[in-house]
């Protein structure tokens, strides 16, 4: 039976791991950003882990070795910040071609150190192993204050939804690149992680919290199912960038659906009682208001032209 | 320039690690089989990594899924065992190509849980994605007594070396397998880390630790580096299965160059003085003295018929 069959990778693991002893030291295990797991009175240990694969991930084409550290490092970063933590130490294994060259593993190095430098976290462990292609996995343990951990599972009827930065850009970098189109592809090649300090701010005021990385409408789905509530997200008021609209014009396309259906753009997506808004916005103001949290019974909708549709489900390696 | 032109993965991650800030909580970093960190008055943190990759570490010719699944695990539980530490908390991260079925993935979970409820481990997060071949990573954390961790670095002079179990099997095993040869191959395809209970009994008498992942000769330059000892093996008396031999007869090799130069028995390799052989005797039997920690200056030897010989170092992806 093929894993499409069964709805995809979400499913295949939901399908793998229910049933299985649970430990009363984890507080989350699969099914959001990190596992959470007990460690003493006032936090707790977050551990997140995160694979790229040449050609599935990046491709040696467009992203220089450079670029490479700096993405594996970025992306396993914004799990823990978007839990409101702060990373500490990560761990590296990676399978490496006969073709690899000690020049390459340097840059290479040189781009994860500088994202590792700028997070704060130590590189301290890992494995070096041998295949056909590049695949490069990450795991970072962090911490963070009880009182400030933000699940995907806490949103609250009635919370606004809310994005920080702007949406898309990543997809629109791919699809210049995939279509041989020059533009600017930064946001694919060099994607940021938002800061432990930023999430750490949000977490003050907000409700539930998730990064973006398989595109707006899955993590919103992932939110409705974990929090059990709808959602309602307006179209209109998705952040794009200027350059993202002006890619989506070059490739006759429509950014909001980079936004929704593309990924990796490791922006915040939170959620928020609106009376906390404004405070927030004294603190930090680079967010907008996308949707609304609703009963579970009315769905999960997109409001397009003033008419509902479903939203779809994001990015899925099986579907 | 090439990875070998250095002198291997190990040269390698010496050279893109060296000089990077150290953190105080960080006992043990890059170096020995798990990662220490400091967790509070009593016990460390252990955080091991490990990467196997299709047709480097196994060939779906001749693992089923449920061996894969499970020899990831034990792979991965002996690098918290050689610490002398309880395995607690798996991350599984995957690449599946898209081929794989339901059916196969059910079997390899399989796998892995049974290994895992064996070693008392829970597995907790993971990430899932997609390439041309599986490639399975397992990030484990556990924790060691503080007086009980055994580090690569703690041999001393004049130290009986020991090693639990017998060597070779997992290389007779895969070197019938690659020459159609019948016989037994149990060693290679369900290899079996030794328990916690088992290394904790040992650690409680012995100085260094390290399990067999690349071959004895490996462990003990290992073992001589970070401890700045030499050592020398008596080939005569290093360990092997009636198997083992057996398969040696039938492939028309020396079995104790398979223990040596080959690797993924994932015993356990300790010095201790001699005084503590027959008091951990009473308690844990299944080891051999396979030779003698020597002072630096006396270098690596290997004592075959007689005569000293360098030793050579063991498996390396790249050399």
């Amino acid at each position: 039976m093929k894993i499409s069959e069964i709805g995809g990778e979400f499913a295949l693991i939901r399908r793998l791991t229910q049933g299985k002893p649970a430990d009363k030291r984890v507080i989350q295990g699969i099914g959001d950003d990190c596992a959470v797991i007990e460690q003493n009175k006032g936090s707790y240990l977050l551990v997140t882990t995160d694979m790229m694969v040449e050609d599935d991930h990046f491709s040696l084409k467009w992203y220089s070795p450079y670029q490479i550290g700096m993405k594996l490092m970025e992306v396993n970063v914004s799990d823990i910040v978007s839990m409101a933590g702060i990373p500490h130490y990560a761990f590296l294994a990676m399978c490496m071609p006969s073709f690899a060259t000690v020049e390459f593993m340097d840059e290479f190095y040189k781009g994860m150190y500088a994202s590792a430098d700028k997070h704060g976290v130590f590189i301290i462990g890992g494995d070096t192993t041998h295949g056909h292609k590049y695949v490069f996995n990450l795991t970072i343990l962090g911490e963070v204050e009880k009182k400030l951990m933000r699940l995907r599972s806490s949103a609250q009827n009635g919370d606004q939804i809310c994005v920080t930065g702007t949406l898309g850009g990543s997809t629109a970098g791919l699809k210049l690149l995939e279509k041989g189109l020059s533009g600017y592809i930064q946001d694919h090649v060099e994607p940021k992680s938002r800061t432990a300090a930023e999430a750490q701010l949000i977490a003050c005021y907000a409700h539930a919290m998730i990064d973006v990385s398989d595109g707006l409408a899955s993590e919103i789905t992932h939110i409705c199912n974990e929090s059990k509530t709808g959602a309602g997200i307006n179209y209109d008021t998705i952040p794009l960038s200027e350059h993202t609209i002006k890619s989506a014009e070059l490739l006759h396309e429509d950014p909001h659906e980079f936004a929704l259906y593309g990924g990796e753009d490791f922006e915040l997506v939170f959620t928020i009682s609106k009376k906390n808004i404004s405070e927030l916005k004294k603190h930090f103001a680079d967010f907008s208001v996308v949707g609304e949290i609703l009963r579970k019974e009315m769905g999960v909708y997109l409001f397009k032209n003033g008419k509902k549709q479903s939203l779809k489900s994001g990015y899925n390696h099986f579907s």
